[in-house]
């Protein structure tokens, strides 16, 4: 295996740690990132371990007007032997590659990137916290960064990774939301971004979370753009379904986020004998289902909560009631098994977690560099 | 009339200006640039005129990963008596408070914002060049800024200026281009952010562009999300039909960007008995009308050309010929007379330029301040 060079340049002032029951979402960071640049003739180089601290970017840097940016989240977990564990890593800088290509940026080295993660975590690594529902954030980013206003795509870039200890998603463990069936606002549409984790897929979602927490729901559901009847996905989760014993799930057609989680679901169920049908849904089909009295469990699933069990949803002025607002079976077994498998708890018979150290390409005493 | 308040410092180091006839698009910027911030318990504060400089932002910031962020795009032109002179710019700051309220970012006290644009023009009055066709193209844009990975409205933003000579958008005046009919990606669906100037609607639209230029064209033609059939805009512009001596332009149905120079042309069309319509037009009809040669004109709107014929049409690879390629009447009429209204050659009817120093709220004893 090869080596991939990465500069280190380490902080002596490092930060306290926050206490592990009372960590907020998102707003702490650890005392290191990494970071490297693109350029045409030297693609993608410097890759660099620095302290945590502010960029610097010139007012015209083309992600201030025109938003050529993607992302990756993904989690590393602590095992209760202590071991740092990953969930199919490799599969996030597989999606952002694929959004990196929707959005015209250059493809980065999917191993090396990984193993400059592996490193960045290996140095950080008193900042996974173990207890139950904490994990260490890690949030992979490409920004364009030429001063130009001419729109097109930018001829500079910088990728960054960036560490924030998380809290339980939950208090609590899971519970089961309230979600409002969105039908103004729309998220994607097929030939639009919808299939890329990139920015501009996010804050366009505001006003309709808005709206929809005020009425008491947690997020909304994304009806399809173009007739506003077929279900896509909930903020930052897929969605299932069990109708009649049928587990489903919207197929991707192009406006859906691949979620690592939803494929991981459906490796799991087809692994029980319980087959996920990806295919059209309608909003429609599932308010019949609830008439019939069919629908069993419905649930969100994403890297964030893992499973998040819908106890109602909102559409139309109509609520409807899921399993009597509790956990389902098979939401709880899914859950169960994959936060099992992500901290180590359980067997990994797919092969799915990979431990920091086991994987990284090169020895721990270059970090001393 | 009250005095905005804005603090100024200056460079002693100024750039060198380039030659007015080498101008490049959107890469060299003046030597200033205003900036205020955003805060909860204070609104918007500490406006502020600061030399031209790279900014600092933590890499957390939502800006990088949300796309939370609105702009807005204007000129100054120099007249030939030395004056220089605005066009419409109060229509710009009231559209960038409606993009911000699609983003729900705080909206911006417009009045006085166009205030703080004076001075920073004031400043600046010698970047603005005079030679046909140059002007100072001036950028507005809001950020967020706040570092916090929750997908959620930002707490604190940033409003900028920042100022760049630009050259004449097509060398040797207005000539005819060819436009690529998109059918594969999509720009915007009623319910997103098609309606406000936002980056994300910008880098999602690369793929087609470059897919479109490589085959010799240069612009795509947006076509409505939902069906594919109706006619939107092009990239940065509006678009404007002549068939059979009746004038159309597509009806702002919530994907459209309310462009100034179309409301200016639509009002200024009115004045000389040649309403326009504003109306779903589909492609289906524009070839139609190609089939009965009934197609007069066909040009597209916006500040960055004033007028751009399309001399061409490419759909499902079938070309259709527009006005033999050539400038129509109308096409030129509004091009000569909206830049003459710029640039302070023809009389303004309307009221439509504004006038540096006319305008602006606090004598200029304060600048040095
Ligand atoms: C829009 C969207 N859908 C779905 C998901 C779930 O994807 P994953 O399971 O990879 O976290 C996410 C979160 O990453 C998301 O942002
Ligand atoms: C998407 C889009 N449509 C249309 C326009 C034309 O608008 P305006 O005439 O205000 O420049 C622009 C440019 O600002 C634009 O970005």
């Amino acid at each position: 295996m090869s080596t991939y060079n990465v500069s280190i340049s380490t902080t002596a002032q490092k930060k306290p740690k926050p206490s592990q029951d009372q960590v907020p979402f998102g707003t702490v960071f650890t005392d290191h990132m990494f970071m490297m640049d693109y350029e045409p003739e030297q693609g993608w180089h410097d890759p660099r371990i620095v302290p945590y601290a502010p960029i610097t970017l010139d007012p015209a840097a083309m992600i201030f007007h025109y938003g050529q940016t993607v992302f990756e989240g993904l989690k590393a977990y602590r095992a209760d032997d202590g071991r740092i564990l990953l969930f199919r890593p490799e599969k996030n800088f597989q999606r952002l590659n694929q959004s990196s290509d929707r959005l015209s940026i250059p493809p980065v080295d999917e191993e090396r990137v990984l193993d400059h993660l592996m490193k960045l975590l290996d140095i950080e690594k008193d900042w996974v916290p173990s207890t139950e529902g904490t994990s260490l954030y890690i949030r992979p980013f490409i920004i364009s960064t030429e001063p130009n206003l001419a729109v097109g795509p930018s001829r500079t870039y910088t990728f960054m990774i960036i560490l924030s200890p998380v809290g339980s998603y939950f208090a609590g463990g899971i519970h089961p939301v309230t979600i409002h069936v969105e039908e103004q606002f729309t998220r994607a549409t097929k030939g639009g971004t919808g299939m890329a984790k990139t920015a501009g897929n996010y804050s366009s979602g505001y006003q309709a979370q808005a709206n929809a927490k005020k009425e008491g729901n947690a997020d909304v559901l994304w009806l399809d753009g173009v007739e506003k009847k077929y279900i896509e996905e909930v903020g930052s989760m897929n969605i299932f379904f069990k109708i009649n014993g049928e587990i489903i799930t919207p197929a991707l057609t192009g406006s859906i986020l691949k979620g690592i989680t939803r494929m991981s679901i459906i490796e799991l169920l087809k692994s029980w004998d319980m087959p996920v049908t990806e295919r059209k849904i309608s909003i429609e089909e599932v308010y019949r289902a609830f008439a019939d009295g069919t629908i069993e469990e419905v649930f969100g699933t994403g890297t964030a909560a893992i499973i998040s069990p819908v106890g109602e949803l909102n559409w139309q002025g109509r609520k409807i009631t899921i399993n009597n607002r509790e956990i389902g079976e098979i939401s709880q077994r899914l859950y169960d098994t994959i936060t099992g498998i992500q901290r180590g708890k359980l067997e990994d018979p797919f092969g799915w977690v990979v431990e920091l150290n086991e994987n990284i390409q090169s020895g721990s005493n270059l970090y001393s560099s």
